[in-house]
């Protein structure tokens, strides 16, 4: 009597994927976190996937699939589609595994992550408007030239890849009750959705999508795929139109529930790591975490937050940066009407010393028309380091007190 | 017959301290980085002591040092004086033993060090214009107040403690050949000389000092304790204008050689640790790892670098951003004579776009006098986006290639 084959559960396939890639990935730290945690009002535990070699846990679901091909596969060559980490993940393995790589993204792609991918030894094909575009030119390419396409998300090797995260954070710490994780197409929550719940049912798992490309978050509470197309967001990384077929079903069986948050919420979570964990991330890396910090997940005693990646253009990081001064009042802007005599910028600017203001940027018009009833005889916009909203504000009374007018260039008042 | 209790030996007080901290302090990661060692052309180990929790290594002396204190000390109080991270490490681990602390720091210390040091409970009293004056304060309300003193340097319990870095690096990875050591007062290097040394007497040992500070340097290569006070630098934790008397000796006594970094090296390991590693760093903090990088290090096989601290203002950081932004070629400021004619910025902005050069800031002057000889009709000055200095030269090209003159700000040319 022959016994039929059991098929492996989804549990399986993520470990079969945790003995595939150790000693290949990074087991990344679950740095416990004070300061987030007092924030948050639970222990908060950051699993840090920023810290994987290309800066992003996409590494794990593409190394799991190409190990799942046979040698003749592996040698015909991978391809994909995109502009982000999953085109690092994917080009990097191969290049260690010594496997022609093709990835398909689209033609306006930034040169510094079309040169991050060729860094890799990938071959780099650039097509059409967007992610659409380049994700149907690789599907085809794949087909012509019989290479395997590796999906970012609605594959179930790659979904049990992202899962050894899950695996991860139960073996840390078994005392975790709940874990938060970013969703885009649904590939890393539906793979630590299996490991998860699998393993420990008891545990609550919620999703966060950006409330700026919610296509993922409005078919989870519909129950059934909607696509919506991105307003564009710092969140990028999980700006997906499509949810995956796949992932959906599994999130929709796996999730206890979905949040959105909006780019204010991400870019303050982008300042505070910064500044709490000095740690770089990107805007979908800290999508979860903005959600936690801002109380809008149900949080046990112990949540893990994953951090899903850290790869940001450093020009994005230094609006944010700019924006966050100026919203914590640790940079300000005003405008300053003079009179037309000599000496008076120079008395301007004996105030702002005496009130321990560092000027920035200086501009001063002799003809500065402040709104469109009253000109004024000439003014100087100042861009000031400050150190905080009461210290703007005592700028402004001592300036005042000196006889001046003082605007805000934004409300012109 | 009765033996004579051994006077312990200086490795023995550094394992003393290691007992003492267990628990207390993070067992910071010894991370490889692939990148930096292709840099530095040696296995490069980040040792992340910008991941304590006040985000330095000086946690480790300081609480070293209130452990070796009686009880009665202990209830008395601490005082140290420090405006940054020594005032940090010891403020918090007084509030966590809940011991009285005292902080002197001087006059001028930016508001968000003095409540950070407030946060974690310690009085703060502020004196003096510089950090002398506040040393001289703190040993003088010390004596008067019979409060333990706690020096961020010259103390062998101090040493001691930030010795366990040391421990900490072999216990992870027997095969480093070559450690390199941050050195302002001389206290980690010191304790790091003193752990390595007499455990691994193979091991090279080096310290990296600021070149606009460089009073250990000089004192370390004419075996004299000389003054030298900084001329001002963006790596001020490792500023120290007088060089310990016990920390001068055992530099002398464990290191192989040292050497100095300027801050346009810091100012890029800064921007290179954000980039490559996504962890923000200070600028002393990053030192060892300038000189790593720039190949002034005879580096072996496996280089162990200490980054020290992680605790940069966020304004400083954007600052260093936007300088490693210009000099990447991923900004630029240029200035476009115009005719005057209606629609002429219209037609460069036209240009602009052509070359894909997103515009960050446009100052148009109808009356710009680009030198002393030559008076404009009128210009602009843009601060563009670009994607590298080739791009920056076919911006310059095109638009010559249109009729404009076209000048740098800084060059006039």
């Amino acid at each position: 009597m022959t016994q039929t084959p059991q098929k492996p559960s989804r549990l399986d396939l993520v470990h079969e994927a945790q003995k595939r890639l150790c000693g290949e990935i990074i087991n990344t730290p679950l740095l416990h976190s004070k300061t987030f945690s007092h924030m948050a009002h639970t222990n908060v535990f950051l699993k840090l996937e920023n810290l994987q070699y290309t800066g992003a846990f996409k590494e794990r679901g593409a190394l799991n699939k190409i190990l799942t091909l046979d040698d003749a596969q592996r040698q015909r060559g991978i391809i994909a589609a995109s502009a982000g980490n999953h085109a690092q993940g994917v080009a990097y393995h191969c290049q260690r595994l010594g496997l022609p790589c093709t990835i398909v993204m689209p033609e306006h792609t930034p040169l510094i992550k079309v040169s991050n991918v060729r860094y890799h030894g990938a071959e780099v094909i650039l097509h059409g408007g967007g992610y659409d575009d380049a994700y149907q030119k690789a599907t085809t390419i794949g087909d012509e030239r019989n290479l395997t396409f590796v999906h970012p998300f609605d594959d179930l090797s790659v979904i049990a890849g992202q899962g050894t995260i899950g695996l991860e954070i139960l073996a840390t710490n078994p005392d975790i009750d709940t874990v938060v994780i970013p969703v885009g197409g649904g590939g890393l929550a539906s793979g630590i959705g299996i490991a998860v719940r699998e393993t420990a049912p008891h545990i609550k798992i919620y999703g966060v999508q950006s409330a700026h490309a919610p296509a993922m978050y409005h078919s989870f509470k519909e129950g059934n795929r909607v696509e919506i197309a991105s307003e564009g967001t710092i969140a990028d990384g999980i700006a997906v139109k499509t949810p995956g077929d796949l992932t959906h079903y599994l999130l929709g069986m796996y999730l206890d529930d979905m949040f959105t948050v909006n780019d204010d919420e991400v870019a303050k979570a982008i300042l505070n790591m910064l500044e709490i964990e000095k740690m770089v991330v990107e805007g979908a890396g800290v999508a979860a975490l903005a959600a936690v910090i801002s109380g809008k997940i149900p949080c046990g005693t112990n949540t893990a937050v994953i951090i899903s990646g850290g790869n940001i253009d450093v020009t994005l990081l230094s609006r944010i940066i700019n924006l966050g001064l100026t919203k914590t009042g640790r940079q300000t802007k005003i405008i300053v009407a003079l009179p037309n005599r000599v000496g008076e910028l120079h008395r301007v600017t004996g105030v702002l010393r005496e009130m321990g203001a560092s000027i920035v940027q200086a501009l001063h018009d002799h003809s500065y028309s402040i709104d469109s009833l009253r000109v004024l005889d000439s003014a100087v916009e100042f861009t000031l380091e400050t150190r905080g909203h009461d210290h703007i504000e005592a700028i402004y009374a001592a300036l005042r007190g000196q006889g001046y007018r003082v605007y805000h260039p934004a409300t012109r008042e």
